[in-house]
Formats: C-alpha cells, sequence, structure tokens
C-alpha cells in the first residue's frame, strides 16, 4: 500500500547531518503493520532515567487512541518519559475503545521490558483510520527493535528513525541546531513526517525533536507550544486536519548547563530560538512534501487586527482550491486572493487591500496599480518558491502560512490510497 | 477565454420546458465584454411597472460592485424593480469605486432607455475579478439586447437567457412549478448559473426566479431567505465562496390571487414549498455542473445539536479534498469521514459516531460493524449519485449538503482558466 512516488521536486538535495543527542537510542524493524516488507514501519527512542517530555496533538474530537494515550500518560508520568513508540501504517484512529486497548496494551509490552511504568512510554501511529489495530503484531515485533537499538549519534541512524516513520512520504525530513543555555552548547535534533491531511491545528504529521537540554517538563511544554503556534499551526497541505497530528520534544537532561526551571528564564533566548527555526524547518519540510506539490508558497499577511486573523486570512489563501490551482498553472489570478480573504471572515478593508506576488505589487488600495505588467509576476510563477505579500489595511498584525498548489498528483495520490 | 469543456456526466438530459411568466420579457445579445462572438454575454429580462422583487446575496467581504449596487438600489427602490442586466465574462469584483460608477452608468443608461429610475436597474455579473469593467462596451450594445426582447413565454428564450449568463457552465440550468395561492394557479420559473468557486454563503453563482404571484417585495424576501438557507447555502463545489454570488426573485403581480402581505400566511404554504423545491433544484444543478465533476454527493448529517452545526459538518465533509478525491477513485475510505467530522469544530460524540455510505452502515457507535462487508459500498461507489449518511450523536438536528467529487478536470479547468 505504500505508494512508490518520486521524490518531491521540492526536497531538499539531502537529509541532513544532524547532531548526536546524548542519551537516545533509535531501534527499529519491520512489524507489518500494514506495508510489505522492505521497509521499517516501527520505530522506538530509548531515553534515560530523568528525561523529560512535552507534547502538542491534534485538536480533532476524533483524535486518535495513540493521541489520547500520550496526553493522558505524559501528564500521569509528570513529563517524565521513558520511550517513544512511532508505528506507520495504522493511526489507531477510528477504532474506540479497542484503540484505547491496543495503546495501553503496547506502553505495558515495552514498559515490561524497560522495567519502567506504562505511562512512561509514548506511543504515536500513523496510517490508515478506522481498521482494528494490530497490537499483538506490534507487541511481537518490540524485542526486535530494542535489539537493533543504536544511539543517536551516527548520521544514518536519525535518516534511518525518519524513514521507519513515513506513509505518503516521498523523502525523510530531519533539521538539526545547537543553541546555548547559561553558555553550554546543546544540541536539538529531530525530524518530521507527513504530507497529506495537513493542516495541523494544533498534522497526518508526526514531529519530534531531541534534546541533550537539562530542562523540566513544564519548560519544554511552554517552549513547545510557543514554537509550533508560528510554524506546525501556519503551515497547510489539504486543509484536512489529521486525527493523529502530534508534535513532541523529548530531552535527556544529559547536556552540563545549570538547571532552568523557568520558560521566561533569559537564558532560554538562544534555545527558544532555535527550538522555533528548528520547528519551522520541519514544518515548511512537510509542505514541500505535500501531496503531489510542485510549488512552495509562502503566504505573509499583514494589516489585520491579530495574529490570530493574519492567521485565519492566509489560511484562508493557502487552502483555496482557486488560489493552489493557478499558481500550479503559473497563472498571475490575483482576483482569486481577493475572493479569498473575502470569504475568510476577519475583518478587512477591501478599500484598502493590497496584494503583491514575488514582490511586485499588482493591487493596491483595492485596485489593479496604474500600468501593471504581468511580465515579472508571469515569470516568478514560472519557480519553485512563490511568495504571496497581502496587506488588508486594517491592524498591525500579521502572520506567515506556508502551503504548496494544488495539482494533478494529488488527486491521483488520494483516488486511490487508503489513508 | 469560455472553454469549450464536455458537458457534465451529471446533465439532465434536456433544459426543461419552463412555463411562461406573464409579464416577464428578455432580451439578449453578444456585448464583446470578454468572450469571443459566438454566444450571447448580455441579458436583460424587463418587468412591468408595479413588479417586485427580492435578493440573497454573497457575505464576501470583498463583495463586487455589481453586489454593492443590487443590494442597495434594491433598498432605494423599495424592492420595486423594472429590468435585470446580467453579464458574463467580468464580475466588477475588485474594481473599487470605478465599478461602482460602472453599475450606475449601466443602470442609467438602460433607465434612460426604459424611462425609470436608475435604482430600478438591477445588475449582475460574473467572470474575472480585477480587470477593469467595459461598462461603455455594455452600455452601447443595451440597445441591440432590448430590440431583441421577447416575452418568457416560449422555451426557448428561457434556454437562451439560461445560456446568455453561463461561463464555466457545462450546460445551462432551468426549473419550473407551478403553485397556487389561495386557490389561483401562479408559475414559478428560473435559471442559475455556477459551476466553480462555489459556496454560496448567502455562489460566482447567480440565481433567477420569476413568478407572476402577486407578492411585495418584504414577502419575497422572507420566503426566499428561507429557501435559500437549505438549498444554496447548502451546496458547494469547492469551499470558495465568490464575490458575486446572487439569487433574486422577480414578481410580476399579473397573477389574479387575492393579495397576500404576510410571509406567515398559510395561503403560501404551497408557493413556500414550490420555492424551495425550486432553490433546491437550481442549487443541486450547480453541483451537478461542477468543475470536473464526475458524481453527485448528497451528504445528510444527523444527530447534530443545531441545524447550523449540522451544516458545518456536512460542508466539512463536503469540502474535505480527502473525501472528494477518495470518492472520485470510488474508494470506500469512510476513515475520511471520522477526520473531517473531527476537525470541523461543532461538538459530536466520537463513540456514537455512525456512517453509511449507500444505505449500508460502515461505523456505529465509532467503531466498523462486525462483520462489515464492504462490497455493497463498493458498488454504490461506482454509480454517479454517491449518499452519505453520518450520525453524530449529541442532538436532534439535521442537515442536507450537496456536493461532487474533486477531480483531475476540476486541476486541468483552473490551472489555466483566469475567473
Amino acid at each position: 500500500m505504500a505508494h512508490d512516488l518520486a521524490v518531491s521536486p521540492l526536497a531538499p538535495a539531502h537529509f541532513p547531518t544532524l547532531a548526536p543527542v546524548a542519551g537516545v537510542a533509535f531501534g527499529m524493524t519491520y512489524a507489518g503493520i500494514r506495508y510489505k516488507p522492505g521497509r521499517n514501519d516501527l520505530l522506538v527512542a530509548l531515553f534515560p532515567e530523568g528525561a523529560t517530555a512535552a507534547g502538542v496533538y491534534t485538536k480533532s474530537l476524533t483524535a486518535s487512541p495513540a493521541v489520547h494515550w500520550c496526553r493522558n500518560a505524559m501528564k500521569a508520568a509528570g513529563g517524565q518519559t521513558r520511550a517513544l513508540i512511532v508505528t506507520a501504517g495504522n493511526s489507531t484512529a477510528g477504532t474506540g475503545a479497542d484503540g484505547d486497548g491496543a495503546c495501553r496494551a503496547i506502553a505495558e509490552g515495552l514498559a515490561a521490558q524497560l522495567g519502567c511504568a506504562p505511562e512512561a512510554i509514548q506511543f504515536s501511529a500513523t496510517g490508515v483510520i478506522g481498521e482494528p489495530f494490530p497490537a499483538q503484531t506490534l507487541i511481537d515485533a518490540l524485542p526486535a527493535a530494542l535489539e537493533s537499538a543504536r544511539p543517536a549519534a551516527e548520521p544514518a541512524v536519525w535518516e534511518a528513525a525518519a524513514r521507519a516513520i513515513m506513509t505518503t512520504d516521498t523523502y525523510p525530513k530531519g533539521t538539526t541546531h545547537t543553541a546555548t543555555i547559561d553558555g553550554v552548547a546543546v544540541t536539538l535534533s529531530g525530524f518530521v513526517k507527513g504530507s497529506g491531511m495537513i493542516q495541523p491545528n494544533m498534522a497526518t504529521m508526526l514531529g519530534y525533536l531531541f534534546t541533550d537540554a537539562k530542562l523540566p517538563a513544564d519548560v519544554l511544554d511552554a517552549l513547545l507550544h510557543e514554537a509550533v503556534e508560528k510554524t506546525f499551526n501556519c503551515i497547510t497541505v489539504d486543509g484536512d486536519t489529521s486525527t493523529s497530528d502530534t508534535v513532541q520534544i523529548f530531552a535527556t537532561h544529559r547536556a552540563g548547563h545549570a538547571p532552568v526551571t523557568d520558560a521566561a528564564d533569559p537564558r532560554l533566548a538562544d534555545f527558544r530560538a532555535k527550538l522555533y527555526a528548528a520547528c519551522l524547518e520541519l514544518a515548511t519540510l512537510v509542505v514541500k512534501d505535500g501531496e503531489g506539490a510542485q510549488k512552495f508558497i509562502t503566504i505573509n499577511v499583514a494589516g489585520a487586527r491579530s495574529f490570530e486573523d493574519a492567521r485565519t486570512l492566509g489560511l484562508a489563501i493557502g487552502n483555496s482550491p482557486l488560489v493552489k490551482t493557478a499558481i500550479a498553472g503559473a497563472d498571475a489570478n490575483w482576483g482569486r486572493i481577493v475572493m479569498a480573504v473575502g470569504k475568510a471572515g476577519p475583518l478587512i478593508d477591501p478599500n484598502k487591500l493590497s496584494v503583491a506576488f514575488g514582490g511586485t505589487v499588482i493591487c493596491r488600495n483595492g485596485l489593479r496599480v496604474e500600468g501593471y505588467d504581468e511580465t515579472p509576476v508571469a515569470e516568478h510563477l514560472q519557480g519553485r518558491n512563490i511568495v504571496i505579500d497581502v496587506n488588508v489595511g486594517v491592524g498591525d498584525a500579521s502572520a506567515t502560512v506556508y502551503t504548496c498548489d494544488l495539482t494533478h498528483g494529488y488527486i491521483s495520490i488520494n483516488g486511490d490510497y487508503r489513508s
């Protein structure tokens, strides 16, 4: 059922070399959840005692049992964690109480082998919705995954981990940063999967960040929520919010910096900035692997009354099938931007509206500019990276939304894949 | 710029024979607004003195100058009207004060020839957004349109009128009903255009109904709003709300029934029912001409807390690219329904959720039914008319939403058409 899809033309040339994170180990294997043999579909990440974690999850009212497990277990364990299990092929969503039982059985299965509480095990799943989850198949594969575990030190281990969680993704997606906390270097590396059913309202998007920083769970939680708001929560492929969206950060506490116990501590400035950069990179990598995507689109909305209004307007543009198909066709159809901001809901002033494509202003004060020449706009639209600037003329707030075009590829992928 | 598109496979076999409406005359011509010669692009409907009218318009904040003109003129004229002008090719949207001036000049142009106030002229336009509107071109064509005017008595006149307002439509769309008011027969005939940028939030949807009933403007207004709420406001092709959506009703007062001055008058029961039927027929004809549509989808949502919640849930399903592509691919992917109701916003109970395709229950109480056999569902999905029943388990309210599938045709049409 895995697609043999061509790699997105927007993919980076290489998977980056991810910096090691002391204390993290990755094991992986083929469990046979749904895919045919020939790829891993089960990843286990292991953390040392004392490791802390935080997560941001889908706001869907049909959130998967795995999402419920993560939320509840993280709370019960006070943000302490010993392992993360991620599986690809079946999301657990739409399986009700059976799914809840499957999640617990899996956590108990690994907890027994690690000698910890089941609540110290985080469990994420991605794939088909509504199929019974084969918990025993996964549990039976845990020993092989553990046996294969290696420290998150060699780049190849990172890339293999990023590949083990893919579904319709056409390439593995990773990011790496170093930050200093109180003068001490810490590393922050992570990966993400996602390609369709992407409008995270925190996406079938799973993202994981790992750091050796010595940060308690509540600090991680505050920092992660802040970073996600303007990164993962500002991307869309198709406006469809997954039942499994999860972004988590795990900290091993192996770095030698002094304790930091408050997210507002100024010593976190660099870590905060790097976490934002890492989240933005992972989020945009998802968009660049959007199903059928040929163009990456950055939508800057300014002049709104609030960040939320600006984001809503940006998402209305980014989710409009007419805008997305126009860009796929390299058509400088700015009238569709006018349509999208008009239907979005937030206040705008149509008589102050300005629209630019690739830096060329087409519309100012709601009117096409005098002597408008479409040539530079048409050239810009032939490229891979499209930038749209919109000012709606009613305030000072802004937001940037990231999306991709809507092409025949999206129709082909989704007319026959059961996700 | 008009497409030479194959007629939708969902089109009715014939344009219906529309019943004559006494007092209405249609004139039409080729004005050359945007399309190449070979089709009419200007329609003028003429009404007798004393005719009344009501309209429902787009809620877009970038509503076109033509929409503003209609609203304001109708109000200024106290619901009295003498003529309707409709043109295809340029919507007037995104043209600011110039567009407002164009609308007034056009109304003044026709008013001078009819000897009435400009406010007695209704003016609708559909087509590209953001191009200066060639008002003088239209005004110059008015005499030819008036000269060609014939009573709305022969079926051929109705069909020609319905064709004159088409843009990406692949077939003309009409409906006809007779109703009795206080024992006297009245006729109700009308037509609509629309195919893309369709999620009327009242669609580039223009719909017109004509009746000989003797009803004042405020009664027409109440009846029309009521009918539109569960018809035009329950359809979607692509979730994109046009800047021009308009549905209007015109009454010539030529029928011989006693005066009715209150929309709540029980003598309006049959007219009310027929108006609803007419609006539903026109609305679903738009969906059946949805850009690239191969399948007509009826989504019945029940068990919601309110009609508005049920409609929001139905639209979330109907606008989900993943649901629409699954149906295009005849894939019984009910998990995508679970996803869509989860992201929609209104309260649902995932543990009471039921989903049926073509009457076959797939999911009950949030779980796939025991011994589920996909065969009848797969057969249903091979057809042209798809029915999805969803119960979200939290209340007694329901709504029905009408949409179409998302196919390669939509991408092709919108990747190169400038609308």
